[in-house]
């Protein structure tokens, strides 16, 4: 396989965007990436979205972008994969790349979802799970990540408050984000006042759904000169079982774990070489099991990076550094582009008053399910 | 790029399985698959589907069935480009052989459709056109299909019965298809005494919708020794406008001929070469129109290779060997697996009364709305 370069990006603020459509969305972020790369026309298009059909009465997504985006006779697909479709998208756009099946491509993550009534997204987002053994029985997606959550308190005794530094910090660098849905500082009395969603968590545990498009352009690194050039140095993808009561231990993202591994080993690298980490932080929760099960905690310590000042842009390993999930916000299909295009911003050195300081490495983990399917894919500055 | 080999094949017949799931009827051909190719395990999985959303409540469907079908940890994802999803997973999974990434993959189409209300599966099947600007319209499926069918009449001086050797062809080579949703044979005079579907399409123009799951494991030529290895020998895809009324020439399928010409190209072949053809008969009229952008018919004169007899398993250029969506039936984003299937069936010798004689190269071609997303595959018999 020949390495693949991330030559442009672009993307859309996250907003309830009412008065713009889903095509609208995703072409501004298409362009906008054309128009970063200097190219107009790609070979292929992977669009990643989960709710098109439900939510837009849309399907044949790729086709209707690549028309709509002037990529007149490009290969253009869907690809799905829950809230992990934005990575899934760029993982398969990497595939055709590297493969030599093209020399350019593609790939955008889009969501288009407040224009229905929250009791419908609420259903619709509840399909990621298992139709038939979980949601079934009614249990909502922030229901089956309470659940975890409340497992987790219990197991290894820690209480709700210790969980705020994660919305806190993703709240403070949102401020310095202006494609971010949210623009509010949190405090840990807000955090602990913030009203119950399914207990134990809360309104600022949970990440906010939004409308939005991310893009990024590929083609293979040997066709660009000179040095910082951002190559993907590693793509991993696995499944655990898509119901959590299925799972030998609900508290380990078994995931995360093997992609993170398959990444760590392609890339040659240790999780204390990683310089940032655009993780899934859907729910507080998710940010604790994430960092445990990707190396940067140990098991049941999942808040203790969080709570030792560590994960700000400054400290040791800087998450959600453009907001996360939680106050950049969360259009599902597109959250994994958003996390990749944010990587990029930070290896070019774009982020300022949350930029890393000489960031050269970065890892963006998007996560489908609840914790059912997760990717992992590191991205590398070039000397 | 390496050479990629289709190891293993497994389908379920097609028809109304009120009794069964959508999981219960993909892991029974991805199974069959594993099975027929020795295996218990592939890397990855590539689920092609259009409607498990909106019509099963469920996605995340690739964590689904790598779940369901015992492929614990396994890579999964949905590919969807409407009724081209099937040919889509395939060629995503043959990109990810090919590129050296995985080992082995499985890619499987899926449909299950027939438990809700015609009604609602026909909306469902609207989403594959331009909700904006053609579904909002109320223009069904087949009533795009309808428009381009009268035109064609009118344009080229043909009539309604000049389309009946496509659907009598179709019905009697699925006779001799187990698997086939439909085992009746049909005359000239039933054709054309068919209740209308919207004018000028009758129900024996119109495949019908089912239920259903065909898959194939993709593993690296390489890795198989001796003869007859079926190969792919051409991979291409294509998408035209979405909304037919932009099309400058809505009776010509532009996707269709770029997407068949690079096959050509890269399988180093002309029309003449293929032994049989696969097409994507959703409605009698694609069925001409898919032969002349392919190069087996003059601009115009689509039906005239049914009418002069060539269309059998014997005949100059054989289509709908196994009855085609027509007869075999359409579970519209596994109608793709199952060309593709049934192109294996022919090179291994497998298809008794309907086989193909001497059979060594297969064309399948796999159609996404009115002509939007069209995918092209040629496999070929190794010496």
């Amino acid at each position: 396989m020949r390495q693949v370069a991330i030559l442009g990006i672009g993307q859309t603020k996250i907003d309830e965007h009412w008065e713009r459509s889903l095509r609208d969305l995703a072409s501004e972020a298409i362009l906008a990436a054309l128009e970063d790369s200097g190219r107009q026309w790609v070979q292929g298009l992977f669009v990643g979205n989960m709710l098109s059909g439900m939510i837009d009465d849309q399907n044949n997504l790729g086709n209707l972008l690549a028309d709509w985006s002037g990529l007149k006779m490009a290969e253009a697909v869907k690809v799905e994969a829950a809230c992990g479709s934005g990575a899934a998208a760029f993982r398969l756009a990497l595939m055709a790349v590297a493969s030599g099946e093209m020399d350019s491509a593609l790939a955008v993550g889009i969501e288009k979802m407040t224009d229905r009534h929250p009791h419908e997204v609420t259903a619709a987002l509840a399909t990621a799970a298992d139709a038939d053994y979980e949601g079934e029985q009614g249990v909502s997606f922030v229901g089956l990540n309470a659940l975890i959550m409340q497992r987790y308190m219990v197991e290894y005794g820690w209480k709700h408050a210790d969980f705020a530094p994660f919305s806190i910090n993703a709240h403070a660098n949102a401020m310095h984000n202006p494609w971010a849905r949210l623009h509010t500082r949190i405090t840990l009395e807000k955090f602990e006042k913030a009203d119950m969603v399914a207990s134990p968590i809360n309104l600022l545990d949970a990440s906010p759904i939004g409308d939005g498009a991310a893009a990024l352009l590929l083609v293979p690194a040997e066709a660009l000169t000179g040095p910082n050039k951002i190559v993907v140095a590693a793509s991993a993808s696995a499944t655990d079982t898509l119901a959590i009561h299925d799972r030998p231990d609900t508290l380990f993202l078994s995931a995360a774990h093997r992609s993170s591994r398959t990444a760590y080993h392609q890339a040659g690298l240790e999780p204390k070489d990683i310089d940032l980490f655009e993780l899934h932080d859907a729910f507080s929760i998710m940010s604790a099991l994430s960092l445990e099960a990707c190396g940067f905690a140990e098991r049941g310590q999942g808040p203790r990076p969080a709570l030792d000042g560590e994960i700000s842009p400054t400290g040791r390993i800087p998450i959600c550094t453009r907001g996360g999930l939680k106050a950049r916000g969360h259009p599902v299909g597109a959250t994994g582009a958003y996390q990749l295009v944010e990587v990029v911003q930070q290896l070019r050195g774009q982020c300022s008053e949350t930029q890393v300081p000489e960031a050269s490495i970065g890892m963006a983990q998007n996560i489908g399910g609840s914790g059912a399917t997760i990717l992992t894919h590191i991205l590398r500055k070039t000397d």
